[in-house]
């Protein structure tokens, strides 16, 4: 029996995809430039069927890749060559939600999105935003501990979980909850589905903040804005969200559809604050005041201008993929007062290798996405985008950060790891992988440092 | 060479005890009735003489205890029979404090409240306030993932480490920086130095609330006060602090040292209210219209009256200990909603058993912390205290809880996990320890499922 034939077994023909044509539909993700063909997609509708599907793909000794809504940004999510896609895109329920207790439980193929509305319909909040929230999944968040704009002031997905459940390489399944049996639900969140297949999350839901204010402010030039951004900080100010943008990013997003950026600004900061209403008051005039205090150059700008700003910023990804046929982000997150001469030194290279970068970022937590824009086809262009990479990598980790800031390493990062770490850290990473999954069944070549 | 003479060489002579009655001292932690004489203890001054002591322990064969304050409660710094102990007191260095990036780097061995008091000095806050602070150490802390009264606010010490050094069994040095590397450090935190013992943490440090208010309330009876705890979350209100005293609690605490706490009352609910002073304001309205509603036998008291049932409660720990010769604590946490009703059956034991038991807690979390007191020396109340451990486990995991709010599993509790968790969840939590220490070399005997 083909391992397609055992899938057909389990979850029924029409939940299965094995045809070369359809197929080529699950051989990527959201990171441009990476491709795998899987042997055959399944879309189980329960955790007993994805604990069917890991030993029927251990029997036939093929890779397995648990996929949500493929939003990965560093490939976590392309297949390995003839593996099974195990895809949870049938697993969309929410099977529980107390609002009284603020605890949600849900299947891992729920859309982050709708969670967050439905958790809002209901007066509650659920903090992590990823900007591929529309199509990321619940699961995927947990996979690869996902971040988002409001990170810096109310943390990243590990933060919101209280228990999990998860089926092994072996097609077990691992039940654990926090605060004890920590060290598995730990050890699973963010391991890019290399560890364990999530079916269930419990989540934790806060209160939303009762008042909020957008403002923006644009910069002569990205290193200012850069420069300004920890001071902003540094006065006791903690925003929502402390979104940079550069001109080459504004300019990508007026090109795609016009919203009123200025062009011809060096860089913008888009600032959210939320809270009390008194404290939100306090914080936008503190704002002003220390950015009133920046100098020529600046252009503060009102409430209504800034939504439209922030609005620009939610539909970035879309339109920095119309300047150029692909693009690949970066995802490094250096120490804060290091993001002006990092940002410096990435456009320095880009400029001396002709590549088109975008840079924008996450400013309050130091995280920067430089994209490098480029035609896949042309091998001159693919290769400098390559290499842009492994400079952006070496130049965040000279600075003393770390190779993501929310991306995960996935298959496009992997290989810096051994950059990035000594070799007794190395081998403690190889050793938990080794210890959940020693037959490298889930995931093969995402995350984990190179043998 | 005998184990003690190796680590003379290393760490000096002047910085080894291994005298028979000084080694008494160092056989027990903070929980009673659990003891263990080492071989020997070395006080290192650095990572690298942790890493000669761990290799020196290799070469004897000996089983290594990282030791901070030793405050554990689940006798997870007890020694294993005839170990070598790094105790971290010599390592007290906050190595640097940067107020604006708001990140400290610390030695494992520095005092926790010695911590947040130097934070505090300089306008920054640490949040994780373990009961134990006065003694306990941010190293231990971490080994404990440990919590405090102003978790559910605020988080436990996992929410704010950013980067950890830690030596292996092996006695490498492994290095691992969030967000990216997350696994180590993750797997790390909260192992009770089972995997690697700490050398180095990275904190993240918060603007301190500006305002503060305390108020508190006696009820009739301790279940009253237990279901009006969830009913005060529910109307949204997020409590920096919400505690739950019992009777006997209460009446600990007074024979201890008297503090106009009322013996005659039920319980008492301490509750701590922070942020924008405006906020404050209205968090206090919601709390006494929430309360005032509670009916007959409820008495709300003022701000000066709180602030003394506050000070109580600091001492509390010493004040149970008065009582009888020995106190042995649990630390179940449950679901918010079952607090009332899993308070009521521990009380049935204990009182159907004959064992004086005072339960306070977390009531925001769902910690309950019941401590047994009892006296050693008489087997029959050794046998009964003993016997009320497991039954409390028993009691909380069937009120869907887990076994361990904050304390850890530690020598107490290890054996309960074989009921908490499924056969396949104790073969990844064995698999991960094996992959970190297959020796078992590091604190063996505490947390981990007994093969």
């Amino acid at each position: 029996m083909t391992l397609a034939d055992r899938v057909r077994a389990i979850v029924g023909g029409a939940n299965v995809v094995d045809e070369p044509d359809a197929l080529w539909t699950y051989a990527y993700d959201a990171t441009m430039g990476y491709r795998g063909q899987p042997a055959v997609v399944a879309f189980p509708a329960s955790e007993s069927q994805i604990q069917q599907l890991v030993r029927a793909a251990a029997a036939a000794d093929a890779p397995c890749l648990a996929r949500g809504g493929a939003t990965s940004l560093a490939a976590s999510a392309v297949p390995p060559p003839e593996s099974l896609v195990i895809d949870t895109n049938r697993m969309q329920r929410i099977e529980s939600f107390d609002a009284n207790a603020r605890r949600a439980i849900v299947q891992p193929g729920v859309v982050t999105h709708a969670f967050r509305d439905f958790a809002a319909a209901r007066g509650l909040c659920y903090p992590p935003d990823p900007s591929s929230e529309a199509g990321s999944t619940l699961g995927g968040n947990v996979a690869t501990n996902a971040g988002g704009a409001s990170a810096f002031k109310y943390g990243v997905t590990r933060d919101f979980v209280t228990r999990l459940r998860a089926v092994t390489a072996r097609g077990e399944v691992v039940e654990a909850a926090r605060p004890a049996a920590g060290p598995v639900v730990d050890a699973l969140i963010g391991s890019e589905g290399t560890l364990g297949i999530v079916t269930q999350i419990e989540l934790r839901l806060v209160e939303p903040p009762p008042a909020r204010a957008l403002r923006a402010a644009a910069f002569e030039s990205p290193t200012d804005a850069l420069a300004r951004a920890p001071r902003l900080l540094e006065t006791g100010l903690v925003p929502a969200k402390l979104e940079f943008l550069d001109a080459q990013t504004i300019q990508a997003i007026e090109r795609a559809r016009p919203r009123g950026l200025p062009e011809d600004a060096g860089a913008v900061l888009l600032v959210e604050l939320d809270g009390e209403p008194e404290a939100v008051r306090a914080e936008e005039q503190l704002l002003l005041d220390v950015l009133a205090d920046a100098g020529a150059g600046l252009e503060i700008v009102d409430a209504d201008t800034a939504e439209r700003w922030w609005a620009a910023r939610r539909g970035l990804s879309a339109s920095l993929s119309r300047i150029r046929p692909a693009k690949i982000g970066e995802d490094i997150c250096v120490p804060r007062r290091a993001l002006a001469d990092t940002y410096a030194r990435i456009r320095g290279e880009a400029e001396s290798r002709g590549v088109p970068v975008a840079i924008f970022g996450h400013a309050a937590d130091g995280t920067l996405h430089p994209n490098m824009l480029y035609d896949p086809s042309d091998p001159t262009e693919r290769q400098a985008a390559a290499a842009m990479l492994e400079v952006i990598a070496a130049v965040g980790l000279a600075a003393g950060g770390v190779l993501s800031g929310e991306h995960g390493l996935g298959r496009v990062k992997r290989g810096f790891t051994t950059q990035a770490m000594t070799p007794p850290t190395l081998d403690a990473m190889r050793a938990l992988k080794q210890a959940f999954d020693p037959d490298q069944r889930l995931n093969p070549g995402a995350m984990w440092p190179p043998v």
